[in-house]
């Protein structure tokens, strides 16, 4: 029987003691070995849990855990970043191997704990910690690690897809569908982390790390969220083809690595265009494979526990045997926070009435050097017109560059929002 | 380093061979160690071969390969059954780990092979084997390892894919679109394998034996290919806004395995209804994870050269410790050949003229007690009438049934073709 401990009791922690408990026989045959829950790390004990038939004995002593020989993998399931980093290392130094799924950790701490891993020789493994369900750390560790990769994008954060899906089905604002979320458990109480895209620039600073071998944290990403898009882009959107999605890139540009998170318009075609609701989905881009796509369930009790039980069984598979190849940062690469391609971009505009504002901000494209493919006038009220335009391929830096210029000459116009259009190539398998 | 041989150095063997070259540097570093190739068999070393960068020694004697213990890892890329067979199970006796994307082989002589695997542990990995450069093999076998499977469908014959995906956007026959497949590179010049559904039920088998746990083999599953499709039912399924696929399915049914490979109609939001042109896709449904979909180029020299190459990667990484686990075939179910499920069919039919023959035939439903959701008169020449009947959810052998009966009541009705309408039901992912 191989001995794990439980830190955190909660969605996470508890739908991993259910599965173990479920599928118990079934596991143990897999794995090649029993997997039983020695202990689980709680702040209450006393507290009710429903924890369909798994019965774990409760602590709330770290040091009942660490200090327990007879306990050889450590599942840290608290999420935040403190006390989980510290439990993490202490568990790490008394040489206990360590799941966990908590990105916040991994993606800004991924080194140390590395560090710690490798002289200790013990696994580290963190599949839950991206994409929920999805196998996408050990495949793209592992399975393509032949492959040159050159792109990773990514919708890995559900709340926002949920948001942007629900947006684009019923036509509602932001505020409206967040509040709808929050009440069916799809959004948190602060949706900040998930709604200004920082949890999807964790994601994907992980992700970007293992793609190429450099290690990339969540502030070199340029981050933005969602919360400017209003129910008109997605009905534009709509009109042009075209699907609102919250993007994670991370791409190879010469020695460099290009790291966003936007909200892009897709063409309705693009792989990651039909992803929908909670649901996540990641394209990797490499050679000589080409381009392949993983998805499903971005989150929830039961696709998390799938990742961090998947983990547990791969280190009973291989815990006799540290992996000298764990960490995949052998390289030093510059980090860019950006897209930086020229992409056609959406901008819609409020313009006032009258003094040529129209004139003014095309003049002012012009004068940028970015070409316009169409302007259309989409409705209208007292105080001035709200315009779409839609750019030829362009620096992002000059089409919101001739967007300032044509507000300061007017005085008055405003950019609502700009959001990059990617192309239909980036949709293409070769 | 580590010294692999190559048996074989056509599409796969010397993509291989270019692969190590080309990244060699960055795979030694992801790797741990240095990988090179020590040999490569071939049937003639005077051929003229381009192997960009790639240089190996050839020889024509795989006693050369067997009988050199500085060797670790043989990689075998001929195809077919023999002399592959032989030669795995004569390096598995030798003491060497095993790389292999040959599904026929796999397929209909797992068993052995893992057994001899086990026997002089060596691994045994052959990601390669079902659809291509995607992952699906190691995750189904690692990262889904907590799960119980309940199903696995999949597209993943690109030639066949291929094949209906230009019968649909061109509106062409089939043999007209095989030959330019053909032209193209797309398919071989017998293709009965690929066009009769055999390729497909074999690597389904191999997914099934690793969802499920228990052998299946290619023979198990019922099979039939895409010969019959023609460009007016690809017309009417755009029509009913669906798409038709040859679609690879194994399910869980009570205590038994049920596997089928057919051309079904999917409804155009199917996760498996955008998979077009070569590419394959991989749908897993499980316990708790629910619905993880895997897409990507399901053949060709660099996809293929991507899967092996990780194979090799993964032994190096773990060589040194046997896999206890490699076989999951630790169960014994029935397996059933044959879908099962109740479903709507369509029907596509000539009926005579006069004679009330659509009375007849519609008669001969209602006595199956099988429910008509719709009858379509589609085209009529001299000769008669030709309908399409769509069926309410049904028993796939009283559909067959009733067209049976009602064309020996008629006395010349002719079922043109029918296929499964997999419901939406199957596209949702919890």
């Amino acid at each position: 029987m191989v001995r794990v401990a439980l830190m955190g009791l909660g969605t996470v922690g508890g739908g991993v003691a259910e599965l173990l408990a479920q599928h118990q026989e079934d596991i143990a045959r897999r794995a090649g070995e029993g997997i039983e829950v020695a202990a689980a790390l709680v702040r209450d004990p006393a507290k009710a849990r429903a924890l369909n038939g798994a019965t774990p004995r409760l602590t709330t002593d770290p040091e009942e855990i660490l200090g327990d020989k007879s306990i050889s993998i450590v599942v840290e399931a608290m999420g935040g970043e403190e006390p989980a980093l510290s439990l993490l290392k202490k568990a790490l130094r008394r040489g206990k191997h360590v799941v966990t799924a908590n990105k916040e950790v991994v993606s800004a701490h991924g080194q140390e704990l590395f560090e710690a891993a490798m002289i200790h020789r013990c696994h580290l493994l963190f599949e839950g910690s991206v994409g929920g369900g999805i196998p996408i750390i050990a495949p793209l560790k592992h399975c393509l690690a032949a492959n040159e990769i050159d792109e990773v994008s990514a919708v890995i954060n559900g709340t926002t897809n949920f948001i942007l899906t629900e947006m684009t089905v019923r036509g509602q604002d932001f505020a409206e569908v967040l509040g709808e979320a929050q009440a069916r458990g799809y959004a948190e109480a602060d949706p900040s982390a998930d709604v200004d895209g920082l949890d999807a620039a964790r994601k994907l600073a992980i992700l970007a790390s293992i793609a190429f071998n450099t290690r990339v944290t969540p502030a070199q990403v340029s981050t933005a969220g969602i919360r400017s898009v209003r129910a008109a882009d997605t009905r534009y959107a709509t009109e042009l083809g075209r699907v609102i999605k919250l993007v994670a890139t991370a791409r190879r540009e010469n020695g460099a690595v290009r790291v966003v998170v936007a909200p892009v318009m897709l063409p309705k075609d693009h792989p990651l265009a039909a992803v929908n609701g909670p649901d996540n989905a990641v394209l990797v881009r490499g050679q000589p494979v080409g381009r392949v796509v993983f998805s499903g369930p971005g989150a929830g009790r039961g696709a998390t526990a799938s990742a961090v039980v998947g983990d547990i069984m791969e280190i009973v598979r291989l815990r006799n045997r540290p992996d000298k190849s764990q960490c995949t940062c052998f390289t030093s690469r510059p980090v860019v926070a950006g897209d930086g391609r020229p992409a056609p971009f959406y901008a819609r505009v409020r313009l006032p009435d009258g003094h040529g504002a129209l004139e003014r901000l095309t003049a002012a494209f012009a004068a940028r050097s970015v070409a316009l493919a169409s302007v259309t006038r989409k409705s209208a009220d007292t105080s001035g017109y709200e315009f779409v335009l839609v750019t030829r391929p362009a620096d992002e830096g000059a089409v919101r560059a001739a967007i300032a210029d044509g507000a300061a000459d007017i005085g008055g116009s405003v950019a609502l929002n700009v959001f990059r259009m990617e192309d239909g190539e980036m949709g293409t398998s070769r």
